[in-house]
């Protein structure tokens, strides 16, 4: 299929714009009107510059309010049509798209506005032109699809067709299995937008919160597919108003919208191609690793942190600075050469892949730009690609099945003497406290792990702070690209400001991710703006709290309303609850079962910690708590009272 | 009245919140409960912090979903509320608001309701506090507050009374008239919030967009009249949930809400008070001056375009680095002493009031920050307030009436041979092509000047971009302090993103002011976003279009597009529309008359000036061409072809 997008979805100039859909590889673009206007390039320009670029101009829009007018108004209509006729032969463009008249004043007659529309066909089919007619969803007279069509078969003529935009049909809530009722020749063109459920005023919900394919709720694949079914072979065009688009850099959204629409060719794929045009995605087995990039005092903060919580150095790259850290299956890269400006970052995820290949395959025909590497001698052919925040994603292997991709391989495992925190780890041991510690029926976590064993298992999430106004594109991209499935989003207040999040989860949760981005811009952002986070699985968070308490590791401290809350909201034991508030342990519950967590305090001015204890069936992310870590966190930024660290002076 | 905010409203911590809402002035707080519990402040703590801060805690809510349970729940409900009685007998509250429950799986039996809240009610009263009822707007079974109201009489107890929420009532559309029948004594709390009209989701609209009175759609006025009548007298409490709000400075936020209320009482006052507490609006005739602060390379720019738009120096301060220049009653104030670190930009208007002194009283007692000043001997007192972008508001007077505020007696007036714009000033001259410019019946402009007279006659409009953020406050401060009617807020795409703009007017329109901002803030914003500029008010634009041109003054270029497209739109004498393509001069229509304007190239960074030309009784602002002039001022910054300057190379 053709892919086109329309101007008034790319910032900048006209010339900038076409540059861009060209750039990711576009086909053709409909060109806004307010976009001519305001360029200085006469409309034979324009068209020299398309064709330069191997762009078609597949529509122009240059009015409305065409029919249910007076016969004066008819006439100057046409005239002014004609005008455009002729901006559109210089633009060689060949379909002019006329949306239903929204002015007061116009006549609600369909037979009028069939035999005006013909008017305006036949000056069309003299200049070998043709009127794509479209309900707009708040349209006077015609807001629904199926009138819009009845009208255009009413009028019957060959230059006059209608075109159909997902956004109209679907905001309503109409059915778009009607579609298939018509003719396929007859449906000049199609508009897509999706958009997310907002139930507001649906003229500015369509201005503003238009996004692409993928990223609103609406179910594109299979409109597209009833507008397949009925015969359409025009090009796939988007049409996206949306405020961040309008400000955001051109060849950016260009490549979200171009990955938008590859994706949804996937997604209609099965019913209307021999097959598939990209590779699936391939399963995602959990988090081989996960990479802090860090300089000399972040690597040594971050060194003395892992050691406390239990973690080994087990291993050292053979060509560059960076270190394995290991317990149980969770893997921390510290990497020193890729240094952020901060003392430590999240710089690279590596995600267990079944098919590492295939996913790297995947990710390439969806557009993710590849990491460019180095590789030393005997080094893994490791394929990474570069998400929208700049982490870079592995996929990879840790067994042994796939050589190629074994990534261990570019490590070199360090002897026992070598090990500074391989002596002291304290998985296994008994933790102190331990009698204290949950074991019994009631104890959280008594079915996944043996009393007195609290060690880390894995990674449980890794929480990522995105680029303001880029969210839209990351979740599409974790989403397309990664495979992972998106949770409905949710606001969570910080001190200083609103924060938006969006949790993320492959198939069989083992890989978790948590996407949060500031609500608004500006130069005030709340504290926890660009905050990351790592999530460690483990089989008994309070023996981990007593046991890194003793290893001298600093706990987010948690106030004591918190727990006299938590005391009046469930029934807990009071002693429970007064060992959680002496460790700063939250705890979240579900109909699925309990989460029982706490943080660590910041590792440079980025990072934390968490250490997380699911009970039975939770599947969440422990949500309801983070405006209480927030605050902490904020009060402990600004050396306010009270935001000291749990445990450090008990 | 005594005057309070919820601390929801405000951001940061909650010993910041309390601290800023009392700085400010307020009398009380609510204590929204997560503010309670990521405070490491006990209850008894926070009562001692507001008692010295004089702040009393008028409302405290710890819960919803209270009433319609099953008699399980209820006992839990009792039980979690007596541990929220103990909260607020540490903090010193009494009056706990429950609002109506929205949960799924509760009862809507009325009597129910009322069985249950009077239980609630008995216990409160067993720790003499009182319970205040409010129905949600998305309440599952209660959502109109003569429906909470009923179940409050019927369940009849002295400690249950309602709490009214503008709102809730507002959003709804119900007729806040029917409060005048709640008993006064039984209308335990009052909390008030203003919001746009938004069509949209009642939940999302009151969680995103309340602001406060004065900055939304809703007559806060009118609302309260009819809860005082009622006999209420609690305090007016803010009840803002914002996202702005929430990421803004604390004090600032508290000083719009303060000055919101006090807007809102003078409001309602004839009704309610013997007097307003503060002075009425002085009328305002007209811009005194429009200062810009310029740096050594900025002065020289101002000075060589005011020049050749016919300005002569006139006038030099007597201690400051101040000249004034001027041409009709427009009055411009090189101040190099006031550098911006932009070479020019606005810093000051000074606006004709009918009462200076008034006008000054008026504007502390609406908080407005009084701008500091020296004096030098012998010069004027003039008052002038900070306005929220920073441009210092003077209220003066012009001619001789009000010695002490005409601020002309602080310059002394320069003899010919200094004013270098004298000798040359085109004002009154036969215009250059003033055969072509328009001086018959159809011509703009015939009928408010003689033909050959271009003149600049005043101060049109000044447009002032806004802080991201702060527009609503913006636009309450030059409504509230300045008395400016406000405008439809209207939408506006530069080519790198979506303006706000709202148009300022005062009445008999001598006073036009336009606000704008950033749809959303970020790295990236408009080009335009910080743009000002300054609209001279001439009799001739196309013969001040043609004088200007000899004068070397660089014209912003528009592309022929628009003008190909003006063609085809109106019906304009085509020969005019080549004059006007030649020139750079812009057109929009309305019922009420016409706009000719054009504009000129940056002045710095930037400024720019604009010269229109109202012919009837056009009353806009042009925007309908902001986005052509938009784009060609993107052009010219980023350097791109068709960017020129009108006339420049004809």
């Amino acid at each position: 299929m053709r892919r086109a997008i329309a101007t008034v979805s790319l910032s900048g100039t006209l010339e900038e714009k076409l540059a861009a859909a060209a750039q990711v590889g576009f086909d053709g673009v409909e060109i806004f009107e307010a976009d001519l206007l305001t360029s200085p390039l006469s409309p034979a320009q324009i068209r020299r510059r398309c064709a330069d670029l191997g762009l078609t101009i597949d529509l122009y829009q240059p009015f409305r309010d065409f029919e249910g007018v007076t016969p004066e108004r008819l006439a100057a209509n046409l005239r002014r049509a004609a005008q455009k006729f002729d901006v559109m032969a210089d633009l060689g463009a060949d379909t002019m798209l006329v949306c239903s008249s929204v002015v007061p004043g116009t006549d609600g007659d369909d037979e009028l506005a069939a035999s005006q529309l013909r008017r305006l066909a036949e000056l069309a089919a003299t200049r070998g032109m043709r009127i794509a007619y479209e309900a707009l969803a708040w349209g006077r007279h015609v807001d629904d699809y199926r009138h819009a069509w009845q009208i255009v078969a009413a009028a019957d003529h060959p230059a006059l067709g209608v075109c159909l935009d997902s956004f109209h049909i679907l905001s309503r809530g109409d059915d778009p299995a009607g579609i298939r009722d018509i003719a396929g020749d007859k449906i000049f063109f199609l508009q897509l937008a999706d958009a997310p459920r907002l139930g507001m005023d649906v003229l500015q919900w369509s201005r503003h919160y238009r996004c692409f394919p993928g990223q609103g709720d609406f179910d594109l694949a299979a409109f597209v597919g009833h507008v397949l079914a009925a015969g359409y072979d025009g090009p796939l065009s988007l049409e996206v108003f949306n405020d961040v688009f309008r400000q955001a850099d051109a060849g950016r959204t260009a490549t979200d919208a171009l990955r938008s629409l590859i994706a949804l060719e996937e997604a209609i794929a099965p019913d209307h191609h021999e097959k598939a045009a990209i590779e699936k995605a391939a399963n995602l087995d959990g988090y081989a690793f996960v990479e802090l990039g860090v300089d000399a005092l972040g690597g040594e903060l971050a060194e003395r942190m892992l050691h406390g919580m239990g973690f080994a150095r087990v291993a050292r790259h053979r060509s560059k600075p960076v270190h394995l850290w290991q317990q149980g299956e969770a893997r921390i890269l510290l990497n020193r050469a890729r240094s952020t400006g901060d003392e430590v970052a999240i710089t690279a995820m590596g995600l267990e892949s079944d098919d590492p290949a295939a996913s790297a395959r995947r990710a390439e025909a969806l557009l993710a730009p590849p990491v460019p590497r180095r590789y030393g001698p005997g080094e893994a052919d490791l394929t990474a690609v570069e998400a929208p925040d700049g982490t870079s994603i592995f996929f990879c292997r840790t067994d042994g099945a796939a050589a190629d991709a074994n990534w261990l391989g570019d490590f070199e495992r360090l002897g026992e003497f070598e090990r500074p925190g391989g002596e002291e780890a304290p998985a296994g041991e008994e933790a102190p406290g331990g009698e204290e510690a949950p074991g019994g029926e009631e104890g959280p976590g008594g079915e996944e792990a043996p009393a007195g064993e609290w060690g880390i298992a894995r990674v449980d999430q890794v929480s990522l702070s995105q680029p303001l106004h880029y969210f839209d594109e990351a979740v599409l991209f974790y989403r397309s690209v990664v495979g992972l499935r998106r949770h409905d989003p949710e606001d969570i207040p910080d001190p200083r400001g609103l924060v938006h999040a969006r949790a993320m989860t492959s198939a069989g949760s083992r890989v978790r991710m948590l996407l949060h981005v500031p609500a608004l811009g500006g130069s005030r952002l709340p504290g926890t703006a660009d905050f990351q986070h790592v999530a460690f699985a483990c089989g008994d968070v309070f023996a981990a709290a007593v046991a890194m308490r003793a290893a001298g590791v600093p706990i987010l401290a948690i106030p004591d309303n918190y727990y006299a809350d938590l005391a009046a909201r469930v029934d807990l034991d009071p002693e429970r609850i007064e060992v959680m508030r002496s460790h700063g342990i939250l705890y979240d519950r579900t109909d699925d079962g309990e989460l029982f967590h706490f943080y660590t305090a910041m590792l440079g001015r980025r990072v934390f910690f968490e250490l997380v204890q699911r009970v039975k069936d939770y599947d969440g992310y422990g949500t309801p708590n983070t405006p209480v870590r927030m605050a902490a966190q904020y009060r402990v930024s600004r050396g306010i009272p009270g935001g000291s660290t749990a445990g450090s002076d008990p």
